[in-house]
């Protein structure tokens, strides 16, 4: 089955590129509210699946007994930039789980903001496994391990207590099997693990309304989501996607990015989960096309309008400044269905 | 119609993302020896004809009066990291046309090698339009408008002399017309025009076997594809795609990318065009579908063969570096046609 055109490139008068995709939105109580492409295919979610990934380590009270602040969960919720709050927030994270960066394992990498990486550079600093994107989930798992008594080391393999604990909550939100044979290894070391899209916004969508999950996980996800609104910073970075969104929607819409064009979010208010997948793995793609979604199914005043408007058809300069083209979702994504 | 899927990127058991595309190869008195997807559709080639648009700078005799070194005419057909030969070589180029950096029209960048960027702000520095990936063609131009005693100033301009005998040389070449209705504006600020693909082929074909040129032209070309074989560091930078594939090749090919997920080639042995464009605008499926291009059209010894199918499937590593998945191409790029 070929997925729709989602997404067109322009450029002068003429459509430069094209980005496909399948998209699924959901409810808590499964109903198909959208169904675009081929929802059917599996799909690594990678760090759009952070939120659920973290769950447990919130909902089995490590994060209140270690004292982890609203900004420490967001971080661990994180796809961060690199910039030094993000790095200094890891670190303390860390302490509470009376470790330190040589127990990440996570690989170290140059700030995903180029400034951020030039300013490293810049103070004589060289990476180290804080400034990886994923350093907030990962020290969230140090928490989770520490709190349970359990050694650290090899946390990241599917074998560790830790990651077994992680994907019992991926099955539990999404309802989907996490066996070995969609099992992958994510950039970040840990296993990913490739599940339909409408599992996914189901997972999300009970992620974001707590229908059909435990107290305790109900309260941790609101604590997350909370953390997320008043912490979106920490989610992603200066002027970036996620941060932007959320700056503007706070607890209205709770959305994460995942690498090769992934996005999952949750819309409490009307109950929905998103799933999406643009097919070649563009974040340009999915950014749009989540911009869309939350065009579509949130009722938004002016203000939020406009800045979600923006994302859904960000405008393209060179470098001199001018106005080369733009990004803009088709009439996929606003046709009846 | 839709265009076929070209490459896959792996990630553990499961193709994680899928790149379309359009690919046409012809010779040079335009036989189609390969035509996969719709490739009436125009393209813009973006800095892939950077050949075609310094032609008239080399075979107007401009070049040689100014006493343009070979490494010099490399860079001026390049999309150059931004690394410190780079930028003194284009130095030197503005030196030769008078002109200083501040006639360089292309806007400033920091370079789009990381670690170049990185190096620059490590030593305080901040990038100028000579880090502008485009800034040796920008040089190139100059040159001309130099020779030709034309005010450099508004050089980017359509109505400029330049531009104008810039897109002589692209009519001349590929046989299409560039007009107001398929012109846009690339990101250096200079006119794009977008044509077929079979086209942008056919102009390579020739600008790779001097068929239907003029003896200055049929000259320029061969001095340009000379140039580039001699410095193949100058057309890209150190470790990337286009300079590694033409250190292994040399005078056997004339490679250059664009943005957006094009590619033209020269395979001056064969006497062949290549042209390709992925529909969504991934240099790394570009890339992929070139060197398969190659390894079908060019007879290559053992090394050769090694380095170019690296190139055509590259590993995918994590930032432990840990192999994750690949970059392959589809059956469509081997199948008989």
């Amino acid at each position: 089955m070929d997925n729709p055109v989602l997404v067109e490139v322009t450029r002068g008068p003429l459509v430069e590129s094209r980005h496909r995709g399948a998209v699924s939105v959901v409810d808590a109580d499964g109903g198909v509210l959208m169904s675009l492409g081929d929802v059917d295919l599996p799909v690594f979610p990678r760090s759009a699946v952070k939120a659920l990934q973290i769950l447990p380590m919130v909902h089995s009270g490590a994060a209140e007994r270690l004292g982890l602040t609203d900004a420490e969960i967001a971080l661990a919720v994180s796809s961060h930039f690199g910039e030094p709050a993000h790095v200094a927030t890891a670190r303390a994270m860390l302490e509470k789980a009376r470790c330190d960066v040589g127990c990440l394992e996570c690989g170290a990498h140059w700030p995903m903001d180029p400034a951020a990486a030039r300013a490293l550079a810049a103070a004589g600093g060289t990476p180290s496994a804080l400034h990886n994107n994923c350093s907030g989930k990962h020290a969230g798992f140090l928490c989770l391990a520490c709190d349970l008594g359990e050694d650290p080391k090899g946390y990241v393999r599917a074998d560790h207590r830790v990651q077994g604990i992680v994907r019992a909550s991926l099955e539990d939100l999404t309802g989907a099997s996490h066996t070995p044979d969609v099992q992958a290894v994510d950039g970040c070391s840990i296993p990913t693990y490739a599940v339909p899209l409408p599992s996914l916004a189901y997972g999300f969508a009970k992620f974001g309304t707590g229908v059909g999950l435990s107290p305790d996980c109900k309260r941790a996800a609101a604590r997350i989501r909370r953390a997320a609104a008043a912490h979106p910073f920490m989610v992603a970075g200066t002027g970036h996607f996620d941060t932007v969104l959320m700056e503007a929607l706070a607890e209205r819409a709770f959305v994460k990015t995942g690498a090769e064009g992934v996005y999952c979010a949750a819309l409490p208010g009307s109950g929905l989960g998103i799933a999406l997948k643009c097919d070649d793995g563009a974040s340009r793609a999915a950014q749009a096309v989540l911009a869309a979604l939350i065009l579509r199914f949130l009722e938004l005043d002016g203000p939020e309008r406009a800045t979600v408007e923006a994302l859904a058809r960000p405008r393209l300069t060179n470098w001199n400044g001018i106005e080369v083209g733009e990004i803009r979702t088709t009439d996929a994504l606003v046709t009846p269905l």
